[in-house]
């Protein structure tokens, strides 16, 4: 199977969206899980634990919570697909870690027409709710939203999971 | 109109989901509405008043909360057509009362193959908006993706119902 | 381009709603931005600053944050496209004034088929979380999903709008 240059992955909460993004990208060669979660409790180490168990033992997994652009500039190559497994959790880590969202965001959007191979992107859609009645979250989902925006029109392929089964909005790679 | 065994209609909250499908379901003959929502206040008393003036009488109702796994498969024939409305509010009865969610989503995915006749699904969408502060109802739905993605692989047709239209993510039975 | 008579914009928080809306009816003559939203905070002024920026100079318009069903019939002609952005604000600002929310919301349904010219509405669907703790925040989404099953009933075309790309629900404008 070949995968386009770009690719994003959106999806709700346990929407299947991380599994159907991995048989997008294990079906090649030389997969790379870059994880953007940090084990910081029991929540989220179990979460990692099915993650990792799902993925063949051939994956190489980064663990990058907060550089994913000097990363994934530097991982990315035509001999592998890189799979950045989430954008929402890196969102929450540049806020909890105090970085310029915007700068960061940036970065990562001015990186793909750069980038030496494939890479498919997996994000929560976080917008279809009530306004946060939180100021914070507010701002979260304002960045998440415009990152999508962002990457989408620039991706070969857009997805939406729902219910685990993937509807093109962009592009058809499968 | 013939429709397939096993169907799942998703929805946000007033997508218009159930009034879809309870026109897959009322075409047929012999309808069975099963209702998971108890009348426990006046806002659902309201609610569950307006579902029952909008089907036609030939409907029979089954009050299940708790134990849809065998009811269902007690009521579940080739000469009916059974309609469950909803399980993200069954799951929110199981949740209220204790019971083990896993155990109890397991048995519900594998009674499908066992059904004697068609059923239809309805349940909320509800991992679109911001994660919750809540573990609770971070919990909730986690549970309510899996299960949705478990019912969606098993099932011939699923719907996404957006303001009141229906959109066909796998099969097709209209 | 021709647009049809009645359109609704669905999306997201930051999906790209607004931007789709504005391709869609700027590309025809005179259009009339009927802006519901009103500038009470430093966030609102600078969301309002930056629709206004993207729209070109010859864009009429209109604040309205409550009367819009009257203005709306005194302003749509054959010889311009109204955007009326957006009816969740809208909603909100009726809950705010202590309005009768199904009067105002039945006018409106009722308004479509009289109107002299075409309009294209943008509403954020808020339907596709985790139910509100908040009974105010539940009664809103509750509206906001009847309105929006009432008035794709009735319209012409529907778009869903995700990360920027619209997907049509019904008819097929573009």
């Amino acid at each position: 199977m070949s995968i386009t240059r770009v690719t994003l992955v959106l999806g709700g909460a346990r929407s299947g969206k991380s599994a159907f993004a991995e048989r997008l990208v294990g079906a090649g060669e030389k997969p790379i899980y870059f994880a953007t979660a940090e084990a910081l409790d029991e929540e989220m180490v179990e979460r990692i634990r099915r993650h990792r168990a799902r993925r063949a033992a051939r994956w190489t997994t980064v663990e990058e919570p907060l550089e994913l652009v000097s990363s994934l500039s530097q991982h990315a190559s035509p001999q592998s697909v890189v799979l950045v497994d989430c954008l929402t959790v890196w969102l929450g880590n540049l806020i909890h870690a105090g970085r310029h969202i915007d700068t960061e965001t940036t970065a990562l959007v001015e990186l793909l027409p750069t980038l030496a191979g494939p890479v498919v992107f997996v994000s929560n859609e976080v917008g279809m709710g009530i306004v946060p009645e939180n100021e914070m979250a507010r701002d979260f989902r304002d960045h998440a939203g415009r990152l999508h925006q962002a990457l989408a029109a620039r991706a070969d392929s857009v997805y939406l999971v729902v219910a685990g089964i993937a509807t093109a909005l962009k592009g058809n790679a499968l």
